[in-house]
């Protein structure tokens, strides 16, 4: 993220296997956005990021109906700002405040991301094809060069097989995020990794919390939001706090 | 806002006028949300506030079709958790978006909220009365005791008329919310206001930003964020920053 790209930019995606060092192809949905949307013509420069940290200022060479080829005029590498952290979101009651919470998160700059069905959670399933499609909207949105992870878990209790800190947001927990931004030593290390797990509407369950074996419970600073406001204000939180 | 009310609680609101010393009347839309949604009976305890600041434990004595009697079992007041703080959102393109920042800012303890028409917003004009249900919606679900007010301006230059500390967010802005939060004895006092000021897709124009002769120029921490993110994040990490 840098501050002279900032304004009007747009970025495009196309995967590194269909970069080269002199050329790269943009094929998909962008081709169309890019040409009929945008109107993009031959000559035009563009963004392009390929989801693993580099960013190509572009030269557009030729339009076909499916495919748009650039010559590559510079590249510039953006190291993961926040690779350390994993937001593990819940399944929510409603799909727009769901997928809120995933795309607010990334726009953050989340690039690792846990959804599980909770105990309570009326929504089930594994999505993590339309999840990562929306990560990766929010990721071109936001300017950022990394693709988003998205794993999906049936049960939080895999996450027992991670290593790292983990912290839970519950409602009724006595350690306020304040608390942890404030003795981010402890909770923080570059490292290992952090991960934050959030509750559903109702919240975890009994046996959920204890599957996890938790470093700590952290309320959000004695408020009671809404599932997804907790996701995007404690990530927003965190990653003001966290960055440099 | 207390631990102990948390987890299952719901709060309904009873304007003023119909709060006497040991008795309060509730009528209105919330009266079928009571008795047909939450199938509440006589001898039942509700949470009722005026939206002044007091909670009322209450008991219903009656139910009639448009009316709830309710005697008074215990009261309590609470101060306003950021009085001193205004939040100033431009009408966005999506009004779904739009009204999320509303939400979330109320949720998160915003009690002030200026909405008005920039002049690269593609929404306009006043709507205060449907924003002021979501607000009073909001802070309902979020278990705060003071009705947000919001007023509509026709044009942000207007904000000249109100005394305080004015940072306008811009995403070029070289200071950042954390240098602002590092450095708030400057900009946040307990006894003069501070209005944060959001731009619309495209950001306030340069007529607009020289209209509301600002404190400071701020960017949230070099993220490009869709304009109810920032609203979001920012009303996060200073209500976090703020609270005690």
């Amino acid at each position: 993220m840098v501050q002279d790209f900032l304004s009007n930019t747009e970025y495009y995606y196309t995967p590194p296997e269909l970069v080269q060092e002199q050329s790269l192809i943009i094929s998909g949905e962008e081709v169309k956005h890019i040409s009929r949307v945008m109107r993009h013509e031959v000559g035009d420069d563009l963004y392009v990021t390929d989801g693993t940290g580099y960013l190509y200022v572009s030269k557009i060479e030729k339009i076909d109906k499916r495919v748009i080829h650039c010559s590559i005029t510079s590249r510039r590498f953006f190291e993961k700002q926040f690779d350390k952290l994993t937001v593990c979101i819940p399944r929510l009651k409603t799909a727009d405040r769901f997928e809120l919470a995933i795309e607010k998160s990334v726009e953050l700059g989340i690039t690792d991301l846990i959804i599980f069905d909770a105990e309570r959670s009326l929504a089930r399933g594994d999505k993590s094809e339309r999840w990562s499609k929306i990560a990766l909207a929010a990721m071109k949105q936001s300017l950022h060069t990394h693709v988003p992870s998205v794993t999906y878990f049936k049960n939080i209790r895999e996450l027992k097989n991670y290593d790292g800190t983990k912290l839970v947001f519950e409602q009724n927990a006595s350690i306020t995020l304040n608390e942890i931004i404030n003795n981010r030593k402890k909770y923080f290390s570059d490292n290992s990794k952090t991960f934050f797990v959030f509750g559903p509407e109702g919240g975890l369950s009994r046996k959920e919390l204890e599957s996890i074996s938790y470093d700590a419970l952290v309320n959000m600073n004695r408020n009671r939001l809404r599932s997804e406001t907790a996701v995007i204000a404690a990530v927003a939180i965190i990653t003001s706090a966290l960055s440099k």
